[in-house]
């Protein structure tokens, strides 16, 4: 990090971090002023204004002559801060995406599918008959990118959609999240602000950490997507390196960019000189109609790094991804070259071979459908079971659903619950680097309907119920927030 | 990087990539400093700084009264610069290591054994075999550290060598590459300072590079390594964040650390708190006996993160290798999901089957004594074509030469000749920072004996004598330096 945030801020978000990974819980007493000043060596005014930040971002309380508290259930935030932010995450990510050692039954947790969907005996078929063909001199040889049959399946699958992209602009990672990886890493230098979406993918926030960058979060709205008028003015007032975002079924909202938005944002990043890292890795997974065309489509300057995989729609752990880097490719094709030489090559054969069959659509029809009636089925016995007052997302694509719990409910006391009975979900604060959306979680819908799944998300609103219930006595709220 | 080095010595850094990139080739004058001074804007003085610095670094000369000129062969500087170096020849190795678009018809510069000495039968079959043993829910799990059975494998291919390690502490990567780059990024920040060898493996260069690292260059010596009193006058100096190196048949020397240097290497490294990155990939490629011990061995600290891979053993092009990495295996296993989830399952798999199988150590014992047979044909062949004077290494195991020509020899030149002629190696100023070396290079003895391969060893010969022969005139060296 180049600059250090003001001393209140690091206090501010340590304490975050320890709120957020459960280390203070709600109802838990904070340290006094006097004591934090003494521990810390530093002034009343930065531990008072450290307590106001945390009480703006709704995740303590103050009451009246008896000291702050951690909120019950920190309301979320309407909107994202907006002064670019330092990411603290990872360790509650790992944290919140583990399982505390317990046996899952009913992943809803998960961000992939369920594997009885996929085709994996004639991926072995395949994988059987690429690696015959394979000359053994490929194997030593690093062709710049990756498989060369493979390149060429995925820009002829990009020419379906209408788009020329060269399978020299392709490079082939292992999975989009190295392809994203190496993106930002190119694009960026430690310190540089980056626009993310809030909610968004945890792995962002992760990549933002590790590479010492700063977050500037967009509002996203389940709608349509990232709010363009916000990140207008957010690029003017913090000019960002680059941006990361999904157009189409983001997760965890599951929001399709409508095709006059995604055009109007490559015009806004453009007319910044923004590169746009473009993670789209659910686009093929529309339930009904054709797949939607990416922001990407509509750039003009080569500036849109486009991360697309074969891990949600045919393969899962294969680890076979893809950027479709516009003028970065020759950049990243080193970097890739770099980090890792090149990706495995009988998964990369296999796949080739696999698209070269002409299987692959009539496999992601049936995926198509299966998640959609799946979709349907989760939602309805969400809206069934859970509290009054929740809302749930109704996603046209992929396979996640975002519920959003009334106020007063905290994901993260129901993660450890359900946990406990084999249970797995996503909770909100995963997906923000401030801690918020403690109210909301993210579900996978991409598990067949059965009785175990059936009960489980019984189960779930019978905890939610009995954790409202349940809580802890808690100190009367002030009149004023002070 | 945080702090600048000196205005005189990015300046000279800058030439220096030029020379080493041949933009600036033997013979061509440099601009005068008035000239420079004006270009640049900065002192004649810091020209002057420059241009000794080129002097010292024996890539420039300068001749009385007609100003400085590029070396004709610039002749290696015995020791290396000890001033930690700014990394920036990135785009140097990536234009050495590419063909210039020539097919390649004996790719003596190839890092990898001929795919014609691996098993890929056999791996075919454990492939299908590793696959259909395949729970599909391993696939969407992200076990941490990858396949379990694999590391399983791995620790007790440790435990022949009697290291205890447990498979926990394996964190499986992508060849050991992406492993050495997130070892590297997990022990740094930038602008720190790495102790790298010198001559060294290039990837290490690119990574600091990568990673706005400095390299503090270690002397290393093709008997036994890297020198340790050097190391140790270094670390005191410069209080480096971590130290990269290869123990055991070191790329590109070939020397193998006797037992006693590990031990004490770790006994240095110990004594200051350093981490060591201890990149073994060639351990297993001993030509005789049992395979070395690696620096781990004696490590009483946790402080030693061991790569190893099977893509030089058994299986290149599957990007499977290991990280054994002590007290940071936790931290080392997140970056890991963090930067790609994992590795390719099916790869992981069908080696766990193959291991399993008990074959690998049969295919080791012909893999080995291939290696060794083709070293010593080919080490004869180069004393035979090459000019009087050549040098060549004889290592104990692994499959490079290092080969140095009598100083007035230019590798880069010689490479440009030959890939003309379908003929590849490895320049020496590839393995260094500072673009030394320009009479070695590094021949891959991996390669089985062929008519064609011999012909090609003749040629170089014929090549290196054609190209002293017609060296452009070149002023007079001046009596003095200056």
């Amino acid at each position: 990090m180049s600059a250090e945030p003001p001393r209140y801020r690091r206090l501010a978000d340590e304490l975050s971090a320890l709120i957020q990974a459960g280390a203070l819980r709600p109802g838990d007493r904070l340290p006094s002023v006097r004591q934090t000043q003494a521990s810390r060596g530093c002034s009343a005014a930065t531990v008072f204004q450290a307590y106001h930040l945390l009480e703006a971002r709704g995740l303590i309380r103050a009451a009246e002559r008896s000291g702050y508290f951690v909120a019950p259930a920190a309301a979320p935030v309407a909107t994202p801060a907006h002064e670019p932010q330092p990411v603290a995450v990872s360790e509650m990510v790992f944290q919140l995406l583990g399982t505390g050692g317990h046996e899952i039954h009913t992943p809803l947790g998960s961000a992939f599918p369920s594997p009885t969907l996929f085709p994996f005996a004639r991926l072995r078929s395949a994988m059987i008959a690429g690696s015959r063909r394979l000359v053994p001199e490929e194997l030593t040889q690093q062709l710049p990118g990756g498989h060369e049959g493979l390149r060429r399946q995925i820009a002829l699958r990009y020419l379906r959609l209408g788009m020329s992209i060269a399978p020299d602009e392709i490079v082939l990672t292992d999975g989009a999240l190295e392809g994203l990886n190496l993106s930002l890493q190119l694009l960026t230098r430690p310190g540089d602000a980056v626009l993310i979406e809030s909610p968004c993918f945890y792995a962002a926030l992760q990549a933002l950490e590790r590479l010492g960058l700063r977050a500037i979060e967009v509002p996203t709205q389940a709608a349509s997507g990232a709010d363009l008028d916000a990140m207008a003015r957010l690029i003017e007032r913090h000019a960002p390196a680059a941006c990361w975002l999904m157009t189409s079924f983001q997760n965890p909202l599951g929001s399709l960019m409508p095709v006059e938005k995604k055009r109007a944002l490559v015009a806004l990043l453009e007319r910044h000189g923004i590169p746009l890292i473009e993670d789209d890795v659910y686009a093929e997974l529309q339930h009904h109609g054709l797949p939607p065309l990416p922001a990407k489509a509509y750039a003009t300057q080569g500036g849109v790094l486009h991360a697309g995989s074969f891990a949600k729609t045919l393969a899962p752990g294969w680890r076979v991804g893809w950027v479709a880097a516009g003028r970065f490719a020759p950049a990243l094709q080193r970097a890739k070259l770099s980090q890792s030489l090149s990706g495995s090559w009988p998964a990369q054969a296999a796949i080739a071979h696999y698209l070269e069959g002409g299987d692959y659509e009539r496999h992601l029809r049936a995926l198509r459908r299966a998640l959609a009636a799946q979709q349907r089925t989760l939602r309805a016995a969400v809206l069934r079971h859970f509290p009054a007052g929740t809302r749930v997302t109704q996603p046209e694509g992929g396979y996640f659903l975002w519920v959003e719990l009334p106020a007063a409910h905290d994901s993260l006391s129901l993660q450890r619950a359900a946990l406990q009975e084999g249970i797995s979900l996503a909770p909100g604060p995963l997906f923000c680097a401030q801690g918020r959306f403690l109210n909301c979680l993210r579900l996978n819908a991409g598990q067949p309907w059965t009785p175990t799944l059936a009960a489980a998300v019984a189960r779930l609103g019978e905890l939610i119920r009995s954790q409202t219930a349940a809580s802890a006595p808690y100190p009367p709220a002030p009149m004023q927030a002070r």
